[in-house]
Order: structure tokens, then sequence, then C-alpha cells
């Protein structure tokens, strides 16, 4: 029964093609279906909970070697020194003594993942509250926007898994009233949450992907973070659209959710023109899943997948309508995810509606865009087909200087 | 001294590693340097005319099996049948009889070969031709042209070698009047001159290149043919630049030119106002190379990519600039090359201004843009260090109809 959805997608996909290609072990597959947290998932909660005391009572001064050596003196906790670490940021813990770069539990390796990386504009409310900040003066959606799922080419090369810190990019950007442009750390590095597809089916050159055969070639969905350095993006983006200011970073969350897994999530938006034909064929892969993000571990919004404009089967359709194949381990990803809400904004830039309106963290200190040792963590989940909740795990990354 | 070229190489880049990614043999990277045509070029060349010498006097109807016969009944000349199907494609002769999707002994595998491919948009000549013909209202550079080489990633998966048939794309375009887009096969299939560099040394993530270091990270040069679909380019490509108006295919030549046997060729071209430092540092690499395009053998233009702006050690300076990381089989490519004169242009769009001034061929027919069945061959030469003239073979398509 553990094993049900990696049964049921064996038949088309070549799964350990898919494992070699995305690095990760074939038991990265197994379903989340039906799993509580695991034995290591209690005990990590356990012993956060004793991370978090030490931390406290240190004034927050004490890092990962002082809480490790804290645990082994006072609580005879005999635990590793790097699982100390990992807890620690994962719990948004950090202390004066912390050593940069430390490494932790979480493999860092590169994912060298994605074979091609596409990234999509999906969402309704994301696009226009874009529009509105970078060009004020014109209608907030361009004219092409509900004709056809806007996307572009990502940098392959540049995904990485879950737990990489992500080095502060520089690069050209303008300052208000110089004559040139100016060269430099980013001043305005941002998130964007995202939802991807991983494919585990190839397709032909030359031929079409229908988007009822979304199944046939989309094996499952990860969590994305689509870091992005909107100082540089705004300078460089006319007229062929971003580079520099997404390429150096694209996390994802290490787990793949099998797209099987997710039929009692479907949700079909409303859309309106009706589309064209091929990318009306068969019924959409709306999903209704939530998401959470979190900076420095406090939640700061929660973004509904579900309120998402265009559906991942009528992206794979567009994507491959002019006859580009799909390769075992192309990425495609959502698009950064915002709800009507305010609170459901899935960048800084909305959030904070271009630093206008920074948001307050508890520690006080406030963030119109990222700091360098920001952590940022997204989360999701969506309903099972029992009606329990299915956990995609989490993708996490943490800010380090330029260098 | 056959060898030369390889061995110096061999030092820092993995060549095969290099030759596997790429698909091709290791034997791919022996210099062209001082090498005549080959036994086999010579011999191609004395069929070529015989086969010609058939298809005229047929009135230009017969194909390739009738053609292969006659050659045996009539010449006694004993040729494999692909072979002549090969040869009349590269001479664009095509026969009534001629069967579609006929395979050739050029390789149709996929190349398979890039891990990332950016295309950049270096002539200033070309951007402002297509400035004037996208955005007439508009300044034909945008502000930020001179001040960093623009670029976007293009689909790797997409990549193909010299000799694939290329399928017309389809896609939503514009149609005067209209109320909303159409939808189907491309009406303005177009060409892209370009040169490409091929990744030989990767990168760290969050480190970057300097552009003095251009030689260390880049093995060699390809031809490339960066196809593109105009009229769907046209339509989609606001705000976020092009897609599937170029991801359906990118043809490159299956010969690597070492960046080592160019040194003879290099040029500095003049740039105002003068680049910032990370785009300054060491000697410019431009390069003197006379490209060549026939369409259907006939020669419709010479660009000369030493006329381009920007410089392939400032791409890749820009490129790494935020700490994207370079991978092995990474190709990066100039955009299209269009020099100062009419018949220097790199593009159909740019020769016949968007169809407004169509070529005429030898046969009496004119082009705006491609029709099914042409075929595009980009070929380009350089001198090298003994005054001889270096060949980087050639990168050819045919089309395809829209399937």
């Amino acid at each position: 029964m553990k094993y049900r959805l990696i049964d049921a997608e064996k038949d088309h996909h070549d799964v350990s093609l898919l494992a070699r290609v995305l690095g990760v072990s074939r038991q990265g597959y197994y379903a989340w279906a039906k799993r509580g947290p695991s034995a290591r998932a209690r005990r990590d909660a356990e012993l956060t909970e004793k991370i978090r005391r030490h931390h406290t009572a240190s004034d927050e001064i004490y890092g990962a070697p002082r809480i490790h050596a804290d645990l082994r003196e006072i609580d005879g906790e005999k635990v590793g020194r790097k699982r100390v670490a990992r807890l620690m940021r994962a719990a948004g813990l950090a202390g004066v003594s912390r050593r940069r770069g430390c490494r932790t539990t979480i493999a860092d390796r590169r994912a060298a993942a994605a074979s091609d990386y596409v990234d999509f504009y999906a969402s309704e409310h994301h696009a226009a509250n874009l529009g509105q900040i970078f060009r004020p003066t014109q209608a907030p959606l361009t004219p092409n926007w509900k004709h056809l799922p806007i996307g572009y080419h990502g940098r392959a090369g540049t995904v990485v898994v879950s737990g990489t810190p992500v080095t502060r990019p520089a690069g050209q950007y303008i300052v208000p009233d110089a004559a040139s442009p100016a060269f430099g750390p980013s001043r305005r590095l941002d998130i964007e949450a995202e939802i991807g597809f991983v494919v585990g089916t190839p397709s032909a050159l030359g031929g079409s992907v229908p988007a009822a055969a979304f199944t046939e070639h989309v094996f499952g969905v990860v969590l994305v973070n689509d870091w992005s350095a909107r100082d540089i993006q705004a300078w460089e983006y006319t007229p062929l659209g971003p580079f520099l200011g997404k390429s150096f970073a694209t996390s994802v969350s290490p787990w793949v959710v099998p797209v099987d897994a997710l039929a009692a999530a479907r949700v079909a938006p409303h859309q309106d023109p009706a589309p064209l034909p091929y990318l009306s064929d068969g019924e959409r892969w709306g999903l209704d899943i939530t998401m959470e993000i979190r900076l420095n571990g406090h939640l700061i919004s929660r973004p509904p997948f579900g309120s998402t404009y265009w559906t991942a089967d009528q992206q794979l359709a567009h994507m491959t309508c002019n006859g580009a194949s799909l390769r075992t381990g192309d990425l495609y990803a959502s698009g950064t995810v915002s709800g009507p809400h305010p609170d459901q904004r899935g960048s800084l830039i909305e959030l904070t509606w271009n630093g206008a309106d920074p948001l307050e963290l508890p520690d006080g200190s406030r963030r119109a865009y990222l700091m360098d040792g920001d952590t940022v963590t997204i989360s999701a989940s969506a309903r099972s087909a029992d009606g329990t909740r299915l956990g995609f795990g989490e993708v996490t990354g943490t800010i380090e200087p330029n260098r």
C-alpha cells in the first residue's frame, strides 16, 4: 500500500531515469499519502523545543556550537552538530557565534535537475500587481495575457535543491538621477513562491502534447522559490525579458509529489475569454494547494495556488504547441502565486508594494527586501482523496552575502 | 601536428565529457587548420554535379530515388540512396517525387547538446533594424542596449545538429482587424544567422567568470541558425521576452572550432560609452568571421561577425556576473549577425524589411519568409595564423510542413 503511487506511475514514466536526472533516490517518489510525521520528524520537533529554550535563555546569542554543547552537558542529549545547525536554520534561530557557510545535514549538493526550465506567469493577481508596479502608466495586464499563458525560459543549471545557500547576486541597476547604471550587489532581492511541474516522459520534436495528455507526461509537483533581483530585472528586461535578475538561483523542494496523488485537489478556474481550442482540450488541472511562506520562521503569506488563472495542463499544451519537445527532468513553474488578498501575495515586491510598506518581523526589524542571513521557507499542503492533508515538504534557502 | 589544438586544450577542458554532452565523436574536435577538403568531400562535389545534370535534364522533376537509379544505370555510379538524398538536399534540389521526411546520411539524431542555451542580441545593426520594424514609434535601441549585452535563455532541449529537418511551428498570432488572436502554422518563419560559443569548463555557483578568463571556460565556436517565427514572437514577447517564437528549433553546426585556432581573427570593436569595469576586463574577443547564408543554394547575405558590438568574452562575464554557474556543454550565441549594409543582414525580416521588399530567387520565385521545403545553409570562414582561411563547416536545415 505504501508503494501504491509509484506502482501506478511505473507503467509510463521511467522513474529510474527521472531519479537519476533529479539526483535523488528512488525512495523520494514514494507517496506522501497517509504517512504521519516520521520518528525522525517527531524527534526533530522535540529537539527544536530544547534548542529554542537554550537559545532564548542565552539572550539569543548562542549559535549551533554552543547549543550543541549545552544539549549534551545540560540535557544529556547526544545529537550531531550538523543536526543542531539544521534545526536552528529551520527554526530561524541564529546566534552571533554562528559560523558563516556552515554545512547542515540537508544535502546542499547541486540538484543538477532540470533539463530545461520554463517559468510561467500564470497568476492574474501577481501579473496585475507587477504591471501596476513596473508599468504604472499602462494597463496592468498586457493584451496577450488572457489569450496565452505567458512564459519564458530560465536557467536550468542554477536550479538547486532546498537548503542550498543563495548568494546575493550582483548586476547592473539604475540609481535615480544617475547618468548611467551602477554595478553591485542587488538591493532588491526577492522571492517568488511557485508550484513546479516535473516532466517524467519526453515527447518528440515537431509534435505537440495536448492538454489532455498532462498526466502522461508530467510526473509530479515540487515547491519552487524562484529568487529574483528586482533592481537587476527592471533594468535588463526590455525587450527580451528577465535574464540575470532570475538566473542566479531557483530553489526546489527535494520531494516530488506524484500528480496522481493530487486528483482530489483538482480545480477548474474560470477563464474569460474562452481560451483557444488547443488550450481547452480535456479537463483543467488547476490544483487547490495552500502555500505558506515564512521569513526567518515568521509566517508572512499564504498564497492559494487554486486562484491561479492558467493551469498546468494548459501550460504544457502551450509550451509544446510549436513543436518543441520535452525531456525527462524538464521543469516548468507556475510563476509567482498571489491570491486576491494582501496577505496572499507570493513575493516581497507585492507584500511591501515595492518597499513602500515594509514587513514588520517579530524581532522588531523591518524588511522591504531580503537581507543577508535571511531564511525563506515555503511549505504547502493539499487535500488528499481520504480527506487528510497531503504535505509537500518545504523549499528553504538562506541568503549569503555577495562574494 | 594534426592534433596540436586538441593537445593544447586538453590541459583544462574535459574533452571527453564535452564530446559526450554534445553527442559527437572526439574526432570532431580536431582542428580544421590546414586541412583541405577530404576525399569524401571531393567525391561529394563530383557526384553533386552529376546529380544536378540528371535533375536539370528531367525538368527538375526527378527526386532522389529516380536520380539514384539514373546514376547507377546511366553513369555506372554505385552510390547509396541516402547519400544522393543528402547531396540533393545540400544542393537545394528537390524533385516532385521526393518523399517527405526521408532520412539522409547526415545524422539527424538529436544533438541533446546544450546544458543551457542563452541567446544574446549583440549586433547593433540587427537590434536597430528590429527596433525600427517592431517598435517604429520608439528609439531603435532600448536605453540599456549599450550598457549591457542583452540576452535571454532559449530552449536547450531543441538545439539540434545541422541537417535535422525543422518542422514549421504553430502558435498564436495577430491577424489585422481581428478581435482576438488566431492559431495556426507560422506565416513568418525566419532564420537568424549567429555564432555560438560552447562552454568546455564549468564554473561554481555564486562566483563569476571575468571576461579575461574567456579561453579558460569557452572551448570553441559553432555556427548557429536560431530559427524564428516572427508572427508568434511579436504577439507573445511582451513583457517576458521570446518563447515559442524561438523554442521549436535551434540548429548548430556539428564541428566545434577551438577558440585557440581563432587567435588570428581577433578584433576589438569600438564601444561608446565605455562599458562598466566587469565588461572591460582583459582584451576583447571579437572575431572577424565572414558568414554566408544560402537559401536553396542561392547566396542571399554575407554577415560580417566582426561588426558585432558586444564580444563573446563580455557576454560570458555578463552571464556570470550575478553568480550564475556554467556547465560543460552550455551554449551561448551572439544573436543575429547583421552588418551595416543591406546585403549583410542575418535574417529575412531584415533582408526583406518585414516582407515589404521580398527576395527574388534564381528560379523566379520570391520570398518574404521561408516556405515549406526551403533549405537554409550558413557557412563561414576566418583567417588563420598562417594566412589561409579556416572553415567552420556549415549548419543547414530544411523546412517541413507543420504536422
